[in-house]
């Protein structure tokens, strides 16, 4: 305060200051012209944007809408028989290509977004993620992809190592830190995985709700499991029984990531460049497009679709029952009364509610598939018209 | 696959079908050409805006640093006392009205931004969540404050109800899973107010670092405290001493929330409306704002600021010693041997941090805040110019 004094009783300003202070006020006057000017031509270049982005919205929806009706017709004639079927499938393959246009092309930005969903605005605000260019939109999903490549391989490495430690230097008996360590960072990576998803699909991805949920259903698995108290000695060997059930689960899933994450890109791509998929989509989930699902169904499975590498399938198929196994066996422990926690009891039922939705979504995807499959077989076996 | 054939294999298409299909394929291409006209016009539009924002970013990139040569050369002249201080504070004034105009007008979405952290990044990918439109900001600035509030109230409530039951109901002994419960929601709250400040900071918010860092902290003691087991009978009382610590210190944080969230917030609306503030500015997390620290600074900092209302100095300065000392007696019941656990010494490690934090940054704050109402007593003390 009293320097303040101070500063307000100093001498008068001395002449030379006048000049100075002039070309000072000239240059304020300049600047705050600018700002004034950056700021109207700011809010006319959004207020344009705004507009036209408006008229190309319009004219977006009412395109996606006569699309929607002229494949409707085109279905109607079929089923009358009133069309040629080399025709309509030369038609309907006109029409894949304007929506795939509309879609895949830069217009995409200008359709009206999916709702943003509960999760993110729970945990981001009501922010925006959609990207309006598809380039980026693009570059989202790629980062998808190559976090999915990165923790599938930290999926599997992480509990590996539990494993052997466990019975080199542990002595058959893990300690808490270490698996709390993991199951932390199984509920950080499943977080990650949940937001991503719930982004992409903001971003025009036809990822499915199903896989989403599942991810739910695996952050609340690796929040209870975080709550679960690891025994120690003695009889650990005993007492820890599901975690290592757990841990043999997790591995399965992490080799069962790799080989996927990369057989199936390769598929997509594929898919993508005979133009019958959208550049933003995404392989289904954990486990989309593994057609295998418990032993049971095998034998049709395979009977469906012979031109598939038998080996995927045995594998997923394995991997999909032993998420139900582990899933029964920690009901059993709990119910029989060697662990008596409600954690087990809930890990459980998560388990095999996830086997259960996997089940049913693999086989609405493998229907989904064998239509599509129909269809491809239907046009090679005739030339093309164009 | 039999069905394909058979519907290969159907009779001709009638003659009355020709008709209906000429007028299918004029549909069709009309669509095509729709699809590629909206094709082309999304693209130049996008092109268009992506020019015109390019250089109205340059236009304001080189107002901002317009503006930071003139502010020195201000400086300069009032220090080498070559500048009447009457006029400096009128320049001043003006220069600070432009800079408000940059930042906080429309103009303030061509400003880069600033980077989006780590943090963002690895839980969202690479997606942006700055918004192009004041309003939006805006928007989310709101619902941010709006979570604070909503969640100050439960910060109150259900620290404030275990406390109730454990005497009333539970005979002084709590059981895990209440407790669990709220450790999973401080996970989740933390998480998203850590989230939620990021994505104003992407906005041009000028929220202090240290008070996200703060809340990382704040998510790893969640984190940790989900793995620390709650013991049970006998003795509970003491073995439970920890629990209760944090859960009396978590009630104290929700009343200085609620009561902070509503007196800063005025405050804040205040300085906006004077033009001292960014209307994205928000409270300094926390306790910003809170100039009360640890009782030793008390009689200093009554010195230095005597209009405040001294019950918040009480309440927080009350606060913050309560977080510092929880810490302590955290440390201490470890390093006694009466809870040996890990998770105790690293709760009690964090809160102690989080108080040095807390009273490092408060200093800051009050040093900032002393300097600009230095400013504000000079140019009460005499009349404005303007």
């Amino acid at each position: 305060m009293d320097r303040v004094k101070e500063s307000e009783s100093e001498p008068p300003a001395s002449s030379s200051s006048s000049s100075a202070a002039g070309k000072l006020e000239e240059e304020v006057g300049r600047v705050m012209d600018q700002a004034r000017e950056l700021h109207e031509s700011g809010a006319s270049l959004l207020w344009k944007i705004s507009n036209e982005e408006q008229s190309l919205r319009q004219k977006a929806i009412s395109l996606e809408s006569s699309i929607r009706r002229v494949r409707s017709s085109i279905n109607s004639l079929i089923s009358k028989k009133l069309l040629d079927p080399k025709c309509a499938r030369k038609l309907e393959e006109d029409l894949q290509r304007a929506s795939s246009i509309l879609t895949d092309g830069e217009a995409a930005a200008f359709l009206p977004a999916e709702a943003q969903g509960r999760f993110l605005r729970m945990f981001l605000g009501p922010i925006n993620v959609r990207a309006s260019r598809k380039e980026v939109q693009l570059k989202v999903k790629e980062e998808y992809n190559s976090y999915r490549d990165r923790t599938a391989f930290l999926f599997l490495l992480f509990p590996l190592t539990l494993l052997i430690l466990k019975s080199w230097i542990w002595e058959g008996c893990l300690p808490a830190f270490p698996v709390q360590l993991y199951e932390a960072w199984l509920l950080f990576l499943y977080t990650g995985l949940a937001m991503r998803e719930n982004i992409l699909r903001a971003n025009g991805s036809d990822i499915r709700p199903w896989w989403i949920y599942h991810h739910y259903c695996a952050m609340l698995m690796a929040l209870v499991s975080l709550t679960w108290e690891i025994k120690r000695q003695p009889n650990c060997a005993q007492k820890q029984r599901g975690v290592e059930l757990f841990l043999q689960w997790a591995m399965m899933q992490g080799v069962a990531m790799l080989l996927q994450n990369r057989y199936q890109r390769q598929r997509l791509y594929t898919r993508i460049a005979l133009g019958k998929a959208n550049r933003m989509d995404v392989v289904w989930g954990e486990t989309s497009g593994v057609d295998g699902q418990l032993w049971v169904l095998c034998p049709i499975l395979f009977a469906m679709q012979r031109g598939r590498n038998p080996f995927y399938d045995i594998l997923f198929t394995t991997k999909r029952g032993f998420e139900a196994y582990v899933g029964l066996l920690l009901l059993k422990t709990a119910f029989v009364g060697v662990v008596t926690e409600w954690q087990v009891i809930c890990c459980g039922i998560l388990l095999v509610l996830m086997a259960v939705g996997n089940f049913i979504n693999t086989i609405q995807t493998l229907v989904t598939k064998s239509r599509f499959k129909a269809k491809m077989k239907r046009s090679k076996s005739k030339p093309e018209l164009d």
